[in-house]
């Protein structure tokens, strides 16, 4: 039986799963839980994940949710994937659980609230909270910065100072790809000034090329829809004045 | 060379490491980094852990913060500890770290908002907040109501249907514990619709004693101070009346 992965490629979390299965060639059927329509509510999806949210996965009788849970337990099931992702070494595994732990309560809480509250509640038919929006941006700006001054410290291109990506670079990675549906400028305010955390995000593309594009080209036309969204906005704006 | 745990007994997650230390033999040396005096922002601290937060560990030249990844090295490093706290089996193994991966912007989340923003943020010298405290305990309640109807069906006592405790059911018992430095009246009006959770929770405890209380001692110590604090409080307002 093909392991299943139920996904929806505008989740940072369900993006990196799929980049990791076709790196490391593994099969998979991907079956979309489409966010947008509310389908990870449904009866069927509630009776694969009681948590009701993407990703998780079926493989054989054997169900599992958490993105961070499903990259290891992936590592470890399938032979094929190359040490790097999830190395066996006891202190690098160690430090690998670290960053994905640390990983939940910064940069994915920064990125998450700053982008819900700014562009995504509207199209969930939520108003917009600029207080949220400002929380978020703390946290994600506190988070990048740890990330360059602690993270990214070391000789290497990756996380620890790692000179092949890992399973947390391509989750944190995907993680800050979100941002790329914000308006432009304040993607770039956002990002600038951490030099080393860009350098970072510009090799684990290359180094999971092409996939990285294929399964991230949803966000660009989600992004070229919300940009036409802004501009029709601003000139009904406009034309009010 | 000894084990060197750094931690303060007020913090949750601290308090699970040592639990587990204590009940698994693992000789060590703990370290007290008394958040209510700042000294994990010391350089001292910043030198072992750069995030500046408890729980942290050296182990010879090895250094390692966040609980979850501490509790799976110390697992895997000291041949002494049973299978049960974290299994061997790819399987059991993968639903382990799903739980602790959900813990964190869930039942930690909701726990450290609702107790920061009631009972703790006046020792800090921040006011209460009571719209963070509000948001706080909605994610405190869903996460309870996930604990009873997910993670705890099965015909085990703990977690997942297990019939023994595993490093998750450490960590999340020590977070809800973090509850009882709350008012009594209120702490109940939380827990009380959890069944499941509440019988769960004293399985924990009766499994991990005596340490779990010797450990938890100094939480019991603050919950007087708290409750006679309280009691000033509310009689110098009827004295003003």
């Amino acid at each position: 039986m093909t392991l299943k992965l139920y996904v929806d490629r505008m989740s940072q979390p369900s993006r990196a799963l799929l980049i990791f299965c076709k790196i490391n060639k593994i099969d998979f059927e991907e079956v979309k839980i489409d966010l947008s329509k509310q389908k990870h509510l449904s009866p069927e999806f509630s009776a694969i994940n009681p948590m009701r949210q993407v990703p998780a996965i079926v493989d054989g009788r054997f169900k599992l949710s958490e993105s961070h849970a499903i990259l290891i337990y992936l590592s470890c099931a399938f032979p094929g994937v190359a040490d790097h992702w999830y190395p066996a070494d006891l202190s690098k595994r160690a430090k690998i659980h670290s960053v994905l732990d640390w990983h939940h309560l910064n940069l994915r809480r920064g990125s998450m609230t700053y982008v819900f509250n700014t562009i995504l509640a509207p199209a969930f038919g939520r108003p917009v909270n600029p207080q949220a929006a400002a929380e978020g941006e703390n946290i994600l700006k506190s988070s990048l910065s740890k990330l360059e001054r602690i993270w990214l410290k070391g000789s290497g291109k990756f996380l620890l100072g790692s000179y092949q990506p890992s399973i947390a670079d391509l989750s944190l990675v995907c993680e800050i790809m979100q941002l790329e549906i914000l308006d432009d400028e304040d993607r770039d305010r956002i990002l600038h000034p951490y030099k080393k955390v860009q350098e970072w995000f510009e090799a684990t593309k290359v180094a999971t090329r092409p996939h990285f594009d294929d399964v991230h080209a949803i966000l660009f036309k989600a992004k070229a829809q919300f940009q036409k969204q802004r501009e029709k906005d601003t000139s009904a704006l406009r034309s009010k004045m």
